[in-house]
């Protein structure tokens, strides 16, 4: 017994000092953070590679050309940084084109004055001649109800009610302003209009429309639906006080198409100890139309790639599979992200945590944790790790809409979540472009997602 | 015995519940912060007067008179608020005035390359003959003193260490290369240089230079120094690479003119309790010539002014005095903090505190403090009514230039921290102008710093 005894010593001796070699040997978790956010911001990749996709690319809405090359150039991008595996997941997307220039014209008395607008995404034509008709300007649903037929129909609705700028957060204002654009046309269409005008959503006064995908219920009636710049939408609340009776003239032809066969562009790095568990990390690589899709999306496009680049940088061996996953169709139909979640399901895979970068590429604040509530404290237990960074605003809330289907009381679905203040003067509008993207806020985001996933492969949920 | 002790308890009673009712009268803290960031959100007026100050009366280096203009248009802006006084104060500044455009051209073999390059503030000139030499290129001041004057006499020395893009806060960055514009000609002519290129400070790589001020050892030889621009050091550094015996040609004709008499511009809401006690909110009036000195610090000083005028609006009576400086000549001599804080002096004035905003209009952080640990821990013991505003980084650090010269171990010194990953692109350079200003960024400084002063007015520190 003594010698057993002495000999068990012995060995939890020496296997404590094996595992506090090991410790030493290893670096704490602060350095390896510290070394992925140097790496980014010193050898990052993914400016680069947005500049690529911003501006040789450009729009990318499902269906366009612009889409088809970029699931090819993604698909070459991750393989060429020698990922374990590369690969497209098929599925079948809306096609909707906007065609020809939309054209806008207020008129009263003799006069008429131009406006910037734009048709909203998924919306049918007014017909070559276009529309006129009178407007009524209304800023809720219950006020249009209150309204009636008797003074709507025939007539243009026109849905003026400001994104709410006393938020500190810009995507509450966000949602409590969108669904003028997102059921604006259906509602309107119940009391007889031909047509809806909604003020774009820019917390911003200027001079440029803002697309959003608009619906119409099944089996109803669908009218035209144009989104008008905030500055138009100031100067035709204006102009209808002054003339009650002017005329709003808009034409525009945007066509629904069969859908498309199109891809999500998946890559990933996998796992050494448990290879079955996936760690998902991802944004959507279609975009609107009217721009380069610059901070929606392709900054949460190549900051995911970027996450892998980093962790093969830095020769982090993860326990877990990471994959990268490029989402198709998130604008203007979600198919990418519903059929991603379909075959995770279909072939029982097992994911750990979906992270997902769709809120623009700006400076990091923190995460917001979709999850019961001890995972989100078991998160929110890495917050001294991550504050040095600016990560400090670890909460529970929404993971966001591409990760969304993977929802099923065990994955774990996170927001990235960076500075909103700036997103909603661009997003959906041709000013998402490349130039209005700052390369070090890029990078800190991607190695924020890199922080984070490391965290999470290395200790689990 | 017992009817007076009925009555006491009778007392204590009413006392409490009159007490009581005045609490449930008065909003509660977090509902003033959050009145202070609405007010500055929907009706703010920072951003309309930066504007005006910005691209009506543009740069304002100290003697110029862009800041005659700045003075006079200032204290009629804090006038038409209505504070309760409004004044100036006298201060003796340095006058130094760029003169013509500068010229650089690299030459080689028979070939030339003009780079854009601007005199660092304070420089003497090169003559109208301007200087061509040879470049020997640095990093370090070390580098320079191993070289020795064998190597450095009659050359033109080039310090190209670059901005560290590892850091996460810009600021550390800036610290840790800064020595190279301040004092790089002091050593550079100890060994015989004839002249000094200063790569810009500046994390981005493009075409402007970015000037700031330069120091000459009191009756030490004075050689001209210029900026050269992030994109202009590269190509120098490759050139001088492939011919290490190009000339480096360079013209520029600053002048150093007596001082000039300018002012500090003040404004306050006395305090209802102890109009004695003095708060303080600043930032800096003077601005390079180069542009119109938006972020540096056209914005500081409308978030200063924003901070009364929010009180005002909002009809916060503060038991303490809260004074709003608008300080001249931080940039090239800081003769208004200096001036400010010995005028302090001998009118015996108590400053309990002093905020300097002074890092940019950008999203708001937090606040780095200067002062006795207990003060601190007095400020961080806000963080929650301060957090949800993004205001999370509340922590010891460095005050500001400004306000500097107020430090005596009683006065807490206060930094306004923003975002800083943009403002190393814009600082001291061409690129500082209106339209790199978001309104609803600066909206959210001044209310950030309203919210803490109003914190500090109510409770004391």
């Amino acid at each position: 017994m003594k010698v057993k005894y002495y000999l068990l010593v012995l060995f939890i001796a020496l296997g404590f000092s094996v595992i506090s070699a090991q410790a030493q040997n290893q670096p704490t978790d602060s350095v390896v953070i510290r070394s992925l956010f140097r790496e980014a911001l010193t050898n990052g990749k993914s400016y680069e590679s947005l500049r690529f996709l911003c501006t040789q690319i450009g729009p990318r809405l499902s269906g366009s050309t612009g889409a088809v090359k970029a699931v090819a150039w993604t698909k070459r991008l991750m393989e060429g940084y020698g990922f374990d595996r590369v690969y497209l997941q098929e599925v079948m997307v809306p096609h909707w084109e906007r065609g020809e220039k939309e054209k806008a014209t207020i008129k009263w008395a003799n006069q008429k004055q131009d406006v910037p607008v734009c048709a909203l995404g998924g919306s049918v034509g007014t017909g070559k001649k276009g529309i006129t008709a009178p407007v009524v300007e209304v800023h809720t649903f219950e006020e249009l109800k209150a309204l009636g037929r008797a003074q709507v129909q025939g007539k243009v609705v026109f849905f003026n009610r400001p994104m709410n700028p006393a938020y500190t957060e810009t995507f509450l204002a966000y949602r409590d302003a969108v669904n003028q654009r997102s059921s604006g046309a259906i509602e309107a269409a119940k009391l007889g209009a031909v047509g809806v005008i909604v003020r774009s959503m820019n917390l911003a006064l200027d001079d440029f429309p803002h697309t959003g995908s608009t619906r119409y219920e099944e089996g109803g009636i669908k009218i035209p639906a144009v989104a008008i710049s905030t500055n138009g939408a100031e100067l035709l609340s204006r102009q209808l006080k002054a003339a009650p009776n002017l005329q709003f003239y808009f034409k525009m032809n945007p066509q629904t198409l069969p859908d498309a066969l199109s891809h999500n562009v998946i890559g990933e790095i996998k796992g050494a100890e448990h290879p079955d568990e996936i760690i998902l990390v991802g944004g959507h690589l279609d975009s609107w139309d009217l721009a380069q899709g610059a901070h929606d999306d392709g900054t949460g496009c190549m900051q995911a790639i970027e996450v892998l680049r980093l962790m093969k940088a830095l020769n982090i061996k993860p326990k877990r599979t990471i994959r990268a996953v490029m989402y198709m169709n998130e604008e203007n139909g979600l198919r990418g992200g519903q059929k991603y979640a379909a075959e995770a399901l279909a072939n029982k895979e097992k994911h750990l945590a979906a992270l997902e970068s769709d809120a623009g590429g700006f400076t990091p604040r923190g995460f917001s944790i979709e999850a019961t509530p001890d995972k989100v404290a078991a998160i929110a237990r890495w917050k001294d790790l991550l504050a040095p960074y600016g990560l400090h605003a670890i909460n529970a809330g929404g993971g966001g809409a591409d990760i969304g289907p993977l929802k099923n009381g065990k994955t774990t679905l996170i927001g990235f979540r960076p500075d909103s203040q700036r997103y909603f003067e661009i997003h959906h509008a041709a000013t998402d472009t490349f130039d209005r993207v700052n390369q070090r806020e890029l990078e800190l985001g991607g190695a924020s997602m890199a922080a984070l996933i490391f965290l999470i492969d290395k200790y689990g949920l």
